[in-house]
């Protein structure tokens, strides 16, 4: 009868690494991913699109301070990783809405917490301004 | 005796609000601990520190394709936003060690859980390269 002991974990197997992007490594394509997930309004556009469907406008309305030509490109780039949906409908006007993929849904779980962490935690974080932050942090 | 029917849940206070940041105004600081967190560097720092203490030149190593000056700049973002402590020890030569704070293990964690993501999603993401992204998009 053969042994059947429990061995020690392997380590990952060559086509486990292969399938998985490794951030910590310069040419890792999973970099880009990180890159436009997190970028100046990468974060805000995923958690305004996990309300539901939004029209540009609305989106533009929703994230004070973004400017058209910024939520344009975030958009873009949402939509080329897989995550954001868009959807054109042959109206006159026309009519477009942006909505989360199955995809995006799974990493607005994941930015929601990182900024619901922030939101809360705001009181104990340092402050650009530096004189309230000696007191904050000392 | 006193009516002590539950009452519909009331809408957050002015002192609750006021404690809490909103990603979502233009001007709220908030926004800048996620600019910091964020960053192009942030992420990939907070989790090379989750490892333990480390120096700056084991750190720039373990990043794959930060420069000096980047890994610097976040450094002194992540320290002024309280997240990372600089423990400098009076020896020669001068020895320098970076850590998270208990603040930063927490920001670290809500991190990781994005980047664990992506780096196990990254097959089924867009890829840089447009005529493979419509074959795995599509």
């Amino acid at each position: 009868m053969e042994k059947s002991a429990a061995s020690p974990p392997s380590p990952p197997s060559l086509s486990d690494k292969l399938l998985r992007g490794d951030l910590m490594a310069a040419n890792c394509p999973s970099r880009e991913v990180l890159r436009h997930i997190t970028s100046r309004w990468g974060v805000l556009v995923l958690i305004a699109l996990s309300q539901g469907k939004r029209r540009f406008s609305a989106l533009r309305r929703e994230i004070g301070g973004v400017s058209e030509r910024m939520l344009a490109q975030t958009l873009q780039w949402l939509e080329q990783d897989g995550l954001v949906d868009r959807t054109a409908y042959a109206v006159v006007p026309p009519h477009v809405e942006y909505s989360l993929t199955p995809l995006g849904r799974e990493a607005e779980e994941k930015v929601r917490a990182l900024a619901d962490w922030i939101e809360t935690r705001m009181p104990l974080l340092g402050r650009p301004d530096p004189s309230a932050r000696d007191v904050a942090v000392g």
